[in-house]
């Protein structure tokens, strides 16, 4: 059986302009090769409607989860939650439940909701929602769409609360090694491991440190002890 | 006139596996708001050949430029130049100017060239050589299709060299303001402003610390009277 696979859109103007160095895309990728879950596709987009929609479309297509970060605040540049309604083709509803989600995070509850905040109560019809223990506002799960905000803290505690429900695969070991050689030197060795060790993927990283070449070398695969053999195999790489 | 538009494409497991958090992508994009060229994609893939040849081809149609980062070394998992060969529908060639290039990274010169590092000096047909002064191996530009190396220093230099020759746009202006208020609260006001100052964009970039809610609001725009005069606006919204 082949793990599930998954892609990540990251909305929002400010990851394109330089402004922000994004961190949501790392804290979900390792998250889903601890949990088995390939993922094949990080995909950064502005604030855009019709491009919004496109991704989501093809991704969802092409894999089992879609995992998206940003763009379902109050503001007007808030335009998620419209762009997946219009990507499935339902509408966008005020629900009850989303409301009383949000309403938990305001010292007078429902009272003290404003036009504004009701925007974050806006879910397309058919979606579930997902617990957002910080700030209330919640995100939601759609078909195979998972969308969620672009806030660090409440993305991370959205994606903690999420995976588990979903179906995970077998977990990536994966296991490195440093060699202070330039990658050229090892690139005979590895190719002709890589063709011995076949079931397992080999991966070479080149650095410069101080004006010294080297590659980490990372081997991945589901068997520990081959693994362990192939790390073995490549310390004996000498120049 | 509008500015020119890019994508762009960074090629490796390492960033999908969540072992390696990129930072080409922040270079790159901070560099071309600079230049006033509009990045409107920035996609991460694994090193597989279909994928690779699918999404250039379609980022190639819908943008004036597409760079790439990344797949370009000596090892068996460098397959970005063949994907881009088959992506064109040209031969992949090992070209003398490349061999030269190359050669001045090594204490012998072009007698030190094994196997593997020839493979860096292979090109596709009708490629143009992009100037590496770190480490010798080029990369190069085909079309609109400029590809560069992964490595950070080598990738840096790569662009710094290559983006004065291509035509800019009128660089983007960008001020922020920090607002200590929830978004919700500023959402009103903003998208007033929004409307009332329409030639500029207004981005909310909600954050939480210490437990207070506020946000980065960034006003861009080419009129940097204007964009001052807004600033000044958003000073005033009040709780």
């Amino acid at each position: 059986m082949t793990n599930p696979t998954a892609a990540i859109v990251l909305i929002g103007d400010e990851i394109l302009s330089g402004r922000t160095q994004d961190t949501n895309g790392n804290f979900l990728a390792k998250a889903l090769a601890a949990r088995g879950i390939t993922l094949a596709e990080i995909r950064v987009i502005g604030d855009e409607t019709a491009l919004i929609i496109a991704t989501l479309n093809t991704l969802r297509a092409n894999y089992d989860h879609v995992f998206t970060s940003g763009g379902i605040g109050p503001t007007h540049d808030d335009i998620t939650a419209d762009a997946v309604a219009a990507a499935f083709d339902v509408a966008l509803v005020t629900r009850d439940d989303a409301i009383a989600a949000l309403s938990r995070n305001y010292k007078n509850g429902a009272t003290d909701l404003t036009p504004a905040r009701l925007r974050m109560a806006r879910v397309p019809e058919g979606a579930q929602l997902i617990h957002n223990p910080v700030s209330g506002a919640p995100g939601f799960s759609i078909g195979n769409l998972h969308v969620m905000a672009g806030v660090p803290k409440v993305f991370e505690a959205m994606v903690d609360g999420l995976l588990p429900g979903l179906a995970s695969g077998v977990a990536l070991i994966a296991e490195s090694l440093r060699i202070d050689l330039p990658e050229s030197q090892l690139a005979e060795p590895l190719a002709a491991l890589a063709n011995e060790f076949a079931t397992l993927s080999f991966g070479s990283y080149p650095f410069i440190r101080d004006g010294h070449y080297g590659a980490e070398i990372v081997v991945r695969g589901q068997d520990a002890a081959l693994i362990a053999s192939a790390i073995n195999r490549l310390a004996q790489i000498k120049p």
